[in-house]
Formats: C-alpha cells, structure tokens, sequence
C-alpha cells in the first residue's frame, strides 16, 4: 500500500491517449481534476461503462492495439443499443509497468475507433497494478427517445443486425480448440478483435424500436433481457433467417453453428424489436445499408417465458455438448 | 481468456447497489444498456475519474467500508475542486471472487457517501480479475462556472481547506514507520480511510476562486499544477499558517510535520487562489463553515516557478529523510 501511486511523473493520458478535437462541446478536456462538456438542448446524457482484463477478456497473445480498438467499441455498442449518439469517454488505465511498445499501440487503436465516431477522450486516471482497462462513453439521446432493453410487446417482429457466431468461432479457433489451418482465420479474428459498433443504425432506430440490446453475451442470454421482467412473453425464433456468416457454415455443421450463433457472445450486433405498425419505416431508414437488419423472429405471449425455435418449419432443439458449449456462457 | 465474463448470473449491482433515489434527474438507472439523465438548463457536465487497486491504494487490513466510501470521496473531491455538484456515478467493479461479506461492508461504505451527497449510482459493470475498483462521477456547474486547477494569476492568495499531512500520518502509523501506540490513531486513521471530500465548499468557490485543485499528491506536488504552465510564477508559502492538526504536532517535531504536510498525499482538502478584491467575499461566504479555508501564502511573479518557503519570517529548508520522505511522492 503506497501512497500517491499514479503514474504522474510521466502523463500517459495527456501523452498517448490527447488527440485534436473536433467536437465544440468540450469545454475542458483532457488535464484537469475533471472535464466540462455540453450536452446539447432537448437532449438527455446516456452513460455507459465497461472493463476489459487481461486474462479474462484478453491475453498476452491479444494485440494492443485489438484492446484500444475493443474497449472503445463495446462502449459505443451499449451506447447504440439505447439509440445514443456518441460524445465522451474517459479512460481508467491500469497498469503493471510503462511498455511504451503496448502503450503505443494501444492508444494507437482507441484513438482510431475514438475519431472514427468523434468520441473524444476527455479524461481518465492512470495507476499501477494488474492490467484492467474501464472506459466510460457518454453519449446524447433528444429527450425521451432513448430506446430501453426490456420494452418488447407481444406481437412485435424480432431483428438482429448481423451475422451472429463469428466471434465466438473466432475464440475458439485461436484456443486451438477447432483447427487453426482456416481460409477464414484473419476476418473471423477481426470480428473478435475489431468489432464494430452499430452506432449509424442504434440512432435510426429511435421512434422505430420497441426495445433493443447488443448481443454481447449471446443471443439467448441477451435476448432474455429483452422481454419485460413481469410481462407473460416468450420468442419465437425461426432459425432458417438467422444471418451466418460464410465462415461459419463452411466450418461446423449446422446443428453447430446454430448453436454458436445462439450462445457465443461478442459479435456485438444489435438485437431489436419492432412493431408491425413501424416495419415499413425500418424498411425506409435502413434501405441504404449495406447489411440491412434481419427479421429472425416474433415476441409472443407465453406464460413460461420459453424460446421456441424451429428449423424449416420443425422444431429445433440445441445439440448436445460438442466444441464445449458449456463454456460459451458466463463462467 | 473466456468469453462474457461477466458475474451475470448475480446481478451484483442491482442486489448490492441499487438504493432509493430522490433525484428528478434519473430517467434510466441502473439494470439497461446505460443510463439516461437529464442535466439541468444552463448547466454543463464535469466528469471525473478514479481507480482504485488492491495492493496499491489499499491492503487486505482496509475495512471494504472505507474502501466504498472512498473510491465514492475520492471522486467527489474532484468535482469539488471543479466547483461542482454531485449528480450520478457508475462502478466498475473487478472483483476475483464473490465474497458476500466484502460486498455487504463495500456496497455499504459506497452507499452511504452517494447517499449523504444524492449522488446516484446510474450504473457499472461487473467483471472477474483482480480487485480494481473504478468509479465515474459526474456532476453539473452553471454554464461557464467550472473552476479550472491551472488558472492562477500572480497576486492571487493561497488557501487550503483544512490540515494536512494526517493521512499521511495515519499510513505510516498502520505502517509501523511509527509506533501505532498512539492517542490519535483512531481520528488519523479514519482521515486516511474516510476522507470527507469538499463539495459545498467547491461549489461556494464558483466565481470566487480563481484556480482551485484537490491534495490528493502532497501539497508542494498538486501546488505545481495550479501554476499556469506558461505563466512565469511562483508560489510564497507561510508555514506558520499551514493548518496541522493537533495529532500531527504532538506526534512529530514540527520540521517533520511540515515535511510530512508538504508531500503527503490524501488528504483531499481543497487548495485555491483568490484574487485579492475577492477575499471579502470568500470571508463572506465562508463565514458559516465550521473550519474556514486559512490563508497559507501567494502566488508571485517568478521565472523559475519557485515555491519559497519561511517560517517566522526566515527561509525554511525541507529536512533531510527522516520517515522515508523519498517514499512520499508518486512511486
């Protein structure tokens, strides 16, 4: 236990981490005890926070600058999924010693992302200790249109962003735990290490969405938060629409990319439900994607809260345990 | 390297965290995607940052009470020195096993600081790792009111809000540096672990103060950063105004309390300079405080940015080690 143990003889925040800034609304950044920004009017702040630790979330194998780019990006993941646009973070560093090498390469991938979506640093802390990484993004909604997670109702029709599973294949290649000698292996190892925020569609899904949420712990998991705490609903999920990726199926059998497509996480899509009476406006807003959302299911009433898949018309039950599905979820 | 790490088969943040708000502000709170809150009209964010590290900022000895509280003081002692007032904050909490107990006494500590400021927790997330606790609080000025750390200007008074060097004191103490057989142990020791962050003092400063920072450093060190980094000025300190408490001067010869005022860290009182056709207006507005902010010196013209310091009107020379003073600064 040592007193004062930032890294404050050397300002690794101001030195990597400060890059020019284009947004008007930060009125002091980077340097004080704390930052000032404007959230503009009629619009509300949206908070989010999120840790990455090495040895959990990555390792020693993990490329620095794969973790800039990812702790950025799974913040503006959440910051989409409530329809938020992206404004601030602040970055919580810890450290077990300076590697300028990691540092360089690190904050080269979290200023990237940061420009990217003009999501500028604005502050943060450096200290010693087991390598953890927390970011918190701040982000602006206009009042009142911030879309919830557990608002879905009966009857509207379930969507999801993007192909589901990669991630998760991903992992499992590099963990040696299916063949690594695969044509797929470096953009399957991009959506793991590079994953992409839905940021553009998160915000044209405000007034359109009922409810929303990334797939970060995977669709089942994620899409159980989705239905209302107290309401009788339940999921119909038709698995011949479930977007996967040409990796995916030239890889496993069918039975088990279904299975990795529902139960890995990390593929950061956002999952989203509509109402009838807006299809035609989602229609509308996302005719100029390159990939367009996908309907892969309904909210139904059902007392017992069950997610019932079929498969071309018959029922589908997952497969028994092959390529460790019991892992895939929360440890 | 697993994948969704996250504790979420035990929502810890909603069963530990969650309390009852009283503020209008929080439209979305804990248990979504992020939070959503309102700053009021004509007011501005500040956003502030803190880590803290088991083995680092705190021991296995460190009641988790303290630890919650402080990881809470800690940051609101920043928006204080921003002239800020508390709104909302959001935990990242890393923690390697689920210890109930801890989470009782830590959740506790937090509450009950968050509560008696009604500031918030809005979020946070919760992974597995080593014990590294990060807090973000943010808080709201009037527009254009923040006070900034490096804005001194030569003729500016120097104030701090109360003594220093006890936590210091405290640490070396717990530490065996000195014998812990002490009368003052306890009210030393409850300054290290439940440092008592300025809020209403900040907020009375707005338009008053010209720069203001936290001692979280040492006073000589966060003295530093109030200095414009290219103004060319210096600071006169009075050592005989410097506030020691009682403890410290019956403990220590008075060069080592001074020393150990100058450069230990903790103690969280504000340090701020004040024109001199404000001081009427500090005395006015901090007349009701039980301890006022006492005058310790001025800021002067002076190339070389030095601190000079008397005691009864002669120089005064930092001793020599005793206590481990080269341990005192930033490792």
């Amino acid at each position: 236990m040592k007193q004062t143990p930032k890294l404050d003889e050397f300002n690794l925040i101001e030195h990597y981490f400060k890059a020019k800034s284009y947004r008007g609304d930060v009125i002091v950044g980077v340097g004080d005890d704390g930052a000032v920004t404007e959230v503009p009017a009629d619009h509300q702040l949206v908070t989010v926070t999120d840790t990455m630790v090495e040895g959990v979330h990555f390792d020693k194998t993990t490329p620095p600058r794969a973790i800039g780019h990812k702790l950025v990006a799974v913040n503006l993941s959440d910051l989409a999924a409530m329809g938020a646009a992206p404004s601030w973070g602040s970055l919580a560093l810890t450290l077990p010693t300076i590697d300028e090498d990691w540092l360089h390469d690190f904050s080269g991938g979290l200023k990237e992302i940061s420009n990217y979506y003009e999501c500028d640093l604005i502050g943060g802390d450096t200290t010693r200790g087991p390598l953890t990484l927390t970011y918190t993004a701040q982000g602006v909604v206009p009042n009142g249109t911030a879309i919830r997670r557990d608002q879905a109702k009966a009857g509207d029709w379930l969507y999801v962003s993007g192909s589901l599973g990669d991630a998760g294949l991903a992992l499992r290649l590099l963990q040696g735990e299916l063949s690594a000698t695969h044509g797929h292996l470096q953009s399957l190892v991009n959506r793991l290490h590079y994953p992409t925020p839905r940021v553009a569609l998160g915000q044209l899904l405000r007034g359109v969405a009922n409810s929303c949420i990334d797939v970060s712990d995977g669709l089942l998991a994620d899409l159980n938060h989705l239905l209302p705490k107290k309401g009788q609903m339940g999921v119909q999920l038709e698995l011949d629409k479930l977007p996967l990726s040409l990796a995916l199926t030239e890889t496993l059998d069918l039975d088990e990319a279904f299975a990795l497509a529902l139960t890995a996480g990390d593929d950061y899509e956002l999952l989203f439900t509509v109402p009838e009476q807006n299809r035609g406006r989602l229609e509308t807003i996302t005719s100029h994607l390159k990939d367009k959302p996908v309907c892969i299911g309904r909210i139904v009433k059902d007392e017992q809260r069950q997610v019932k898949m079929t498969y071309q018309g018959e029922h589908w039950q997952m497969p028994d345990i092959k390529l460790g599905y019991n892992h895939f979820g929360a440890p």
